[in-house]
């Protein structure tokens, strides 16, 4: 059995972690957790409501643990509880993931110092803060840790990750139940590809939050590292 | 405001409607409402809790319909409620569509009668049960229907809508925020593409499945068109 714990959380962004979901709850033999500090539903940053099933003090070793990414990532990389399960859950598991920038509560718990890592393009250069070197690619895989870039890559990471957990044509053949053949109707799922005014827009109206982002991953990493590099 | 209702229901394939949602839920004014018979969370077919937030009785005229699929959508095919509500839906709604075999469902209530449509590879061969033109494409859009073919296809099918709804700039500026640029690991997203044995064990292994929504189609079919033939 391959118990896969997703840390769930407030202002998560529900395609990070349902993404990854709907791959890795295809696999033969899969329990999976929703992990929260407690119980009560939470809401995601696009107003889902989601369902924890295990507490974080209850929450027994996983095999896999999945971090997705969204606006609430903010509050977790200085929350101590979180970092302290991440940590905990990390001595075992035998694959540490993330999805988007969930990423940043990985480097926060200090789980990608000396580690390749990818994030949300908008969040790459944060990487370094943690003493993890940023690869800006669709799918990182450095030893036991595998992250994803932006959202939608938590599908590309997970059947990544199904590879590597069961084997190639167990992932193909959750791909194939998926149809997971993808035909984007525009070009724009990249800053390199898509259209020069498209990526100013989306820089200028994340700025506000790429800068709270920045202020809390330098606090993180103050914790983490004392003030070496900072 | 864009009004857009997700038909959700026991047995929903979760990522049916989590990907367009990802994508939908983006867009600029919008509200959604996740809606069922009753308020009680429903269970998708992959295990994760999902609750309503409105009930089919209680449902305003919604701009977009989106129906998923997943292994429930046998029961919806002849549940005369569901039926009535996207019927009574589809007379003032912009957009009627559906992801994965939430084609089926569209179909039994009459709604896909003389349209080009797509659902999931393995049930194609259904559509033409409810006077529909299967096309073995990802998303088919036909005047204010638009189908995507199986469970990812939800992401592109909703791109394509998001650009019809408001804009291809706004779409494009949802795609690259949830970086959208898919590099599937392996090949087998499709049956044309994948390892001839993958497909095989596939078809086998969802043969009774598949049976028993042959009959379930076949029972709403005759309902809607009498036995004309059939």
């Amino acid at each position: 059995m391959t118990r896969i714990g997703f840390l769930i959380f407030p202002g998560m962004l529900q395609l990070d972690c349902t993404g990854a979901y709907g791959v890795l709850a295809a696999g033969p033999d899969v329990t999976i957790h929703l992990v929260w500090k407690d119980l009560s539903p939470i809401r995601t940053s696009d107003k889902l409501l989601m369902v924890p099933d295990t507490a974080i003090a209850d929450c027994p070793q996983l095999d896999v643990v999945v971090v997705p990414g969204g606006g609430g990532v903010v509050h977790l990389m200085n929350d101590a509880v979180v970092l302290e399960f991440l940590r905990h859950q990390s001595g075992k598991a035998s694959w540490i993931t993330s999805v988007c920038t969930g990423a940043l509560v990985l480097g926060a718990a200090g789980l990608l110092d000396g580690y390749n890592a990818t994030t949300h393009w908008l969040s790459l250069d944060l990487l370094p803060l943690f003493g993890a070197n940023p690869v800006r690619q669709r799918v990182v895989r450095d030893r036991n840790r595998i992250t994803g870039a932006g959202v939608t890559s938590g599908i590309d990471m997970a059947l990544t990750l199904a590879g590597a957990l069961w084997s190639d044509p167990v992932a193909e053949q959750i791909q194939l139940n998926m149809e997971y053949d993808p035909k984007p109707p525009y070009h724009a799922g990249n800053p390199e590809t898509a259209p020069e005014e498209i990526v100013a827009t989306m820089r200028n109206h994340s700025a506000a939050r790429q800068a709270e982002r920045r202020v809390a991953a330098v606090a993180a990493a103050k914790r983490l590292r004392g003030n070496e590099g900072l």
